[in-house]
């Protein structure tokens, strides 16, 4: 077994669960906190000293969430981290640990999971995230990873859905439907991805969740509500709005989207609102601002760099969810729903 | 959509992602400790005062670690979390909270789904753990289960595998091999389970970990090594002396057999022994003591009640794993692989 593993690119199962494991904790380093890493029962660790904790669990599904034929292994592995490193940045909290569980088919190539483990773990590493532990089971069905991403926020500091009130402006980070548009164009390419990719299809295979953003928003006590963008723009107003007991317009001429999106979307002949609107897999921050705390936004925006923020429409007393242009207003189309 | 739902017996596609996230949410009552609760992007918490926190994460994959043929939704639901709490037991924490993250197949009716949150909230309550948040997906394959568990630990006071030192006995909790009878009468039986039954049929279906054991070994300082025990003894045994960096002998006739896992292998045919070393998912713990610390265990053992404790064997200084019957010695069976 061990000779065929040399010769050949062994498979999960030619390995066996044992070495699957070896391969994966031969690269961890573990901090002082951490008393008991990965290997054990369960791991052990100090709770950050005057924090609270935040913790969100994700996972990914081959062929739901994204597909093997040209997703390639270490984008993957980027995603399964990066979406739940975003749901830490929408609650302004900087990432500190997580736990990977996976769900392997036997026939999943080696060298695939060593893709999938440089892609986690250089996203984990720039975000210094530390992997206290997981799990290994293999599976009948497509390959599937959970991610568990624990963070610190200070007390009193964390940003949530539920604080937007009428009056509040509504703003974005970063571009809209770059994810969609780079999703669509590896669907319609017959070359593989590379995994060094720029641009909308870079968008899509490695997303930036914003954390620095979330952090800097929260810090300031700039943002009055927060969600990151996973199911695109119409289905996040609406988790606002409705944690918030509250509606939004939304400016349809003042949603930002990229050079790149439009003119894919010109050529293709679809329309690069809709898509900006309902496109998911974005991860940008979508947040409420009271109208007395922009100058708070502004000291947030001089710490977050160079992501652009844009103000996209405001928040309402009547529960509706509105989106205004030069023709009028007219209902928010609804977002993506899953099982549906 | 919704009439469909009320006159049938919908399925998860049915209902959609919405619905079936409120069916769980409404179940929940959060303690003070949980700032921001389950319908948010991450959960948000105060870690507990001058305590470790301890984290875990498994996954059950229908077909691969149950099969829905037999196992009744309530019995899923109870063993998703269990297997996870029983990970805590064996560092000797004390449950705290959990996320959950289901993979659904649409076909899934549910009941179905409502039977597995029966089975999943009985057992959270029984050990005050609190759903902190979680995540529900569609998949194109089998139903998979993930469970992250939370619990706490006095600082200094965790179990680990790696304690073990040459001349600590080595003690087992409960009966050994009731699970894998259980299961070979499950699989051997035309009616389907009653989710009540005991026995052996019982201990597969609804394991109970061994909190408040963990928790006494460590409370006491009286183990030096455990481990839980849900691929079978031999791989119990395996773990510690490879963690611990020492051999273990096992005495076979000291082994704990329940009556009625006696009696089912004698009218079966089958070897009671083999199926105590080799049958998983018992979730009991494996320990050792050192013999000057007898008298902590036995101010454990009056903490923790009825369960049986016995002992099973000797660690050793040679790395070898030993089983020793009437007969002489042999090496000890390799235990269940996943993989292979």
């Amino acid at each position: 077994m061990l000779l065929a593993a040399l010769v050949t690119n062994p498979t999960i199962a030619d390995l066996g669960e044992q070495a699957v494991i070896q391969r994966i904790i031969a690269r961890l380093a573990m901090p002082a906190w951490v008393e008991v890493g990965p290997g054990d029962d369960a791991a052990v660790i100090v709770p950050a000293r005057g924090r609270r904790e935040v913790l969100t669990t994700d996972a990914l599904v081959d062929g739901v969430h994204f597909n093997q034929a040209f997703v390639p292994p270490d984008a993957i592995g980027h995603r399964a981290l990066a979406v739940n490193v975003s749901d830490l940045a929408a609650m302004g909290a900087e990432p500190r640990a997580a736990l990977l569980s996976l769900a392997l088919p036997g026939s999943m190539a080696a060298s695939a999971l060593d893709g999938f483990a440089d892609g986690f773990f250089r996203h984990a590493d720039a975000h210094r995230m530390t992997l206290l532990g997981g799990n290994i089971t293999r599976t009948p069905g497509p390959l599937v990873i959970n991610v568990t991403a624990i963070g610190t926020v200070h007390p009193r500091k964390s940003l949530t859905r539920a604080g937007a009130r009428p009056g509040d402006d509504v703003y974005v980070t970063g571009y809209l439907g770059d994810a969609a548009a780079g999703l669509a164009m590896l669907r319609g390419s017959d070359a593989p991805a590379a995994t060094s990719c720029g641009g909308c299809v870079g968008r899509y295979l490695k997303p930036e969740p914003r954390v620095r953003a979330g952090r800097q928003l929260a810090h300031h006590g700039a943002a009055s509500s927060c969600i990151d963008l996973s199911d695109g723009l119409a289905d996040g107003v609406r988790q606002i709005a409705l944690a918030s007991g509250v509606g939004v317009t939304i400016d349809a001429d003042a949603l930002p989207l990229s050079d790149e999106a439009r003119r894919w979307h010109a050529d293709a002949g679809t329309d690069a609102l809709t898509a900006a609107l309902s496109g998911g897999d974005d991860y940008e921050l979508l947040f409420t601002v009271r109208p007395r705390h922009r100058g708070r936004l502004r000291g947030a925006h001089r710490r977050i760099g160079d992501l652009p923020i844009t103000r996209i429409g405001v928040v309402t007393r009547t529960p509706e969810l509105v989106l205004r242009d030069a023709a009028g207003t007219h209902d928010l189309p609804r977002g993506f729903e899953h099982f549906r």
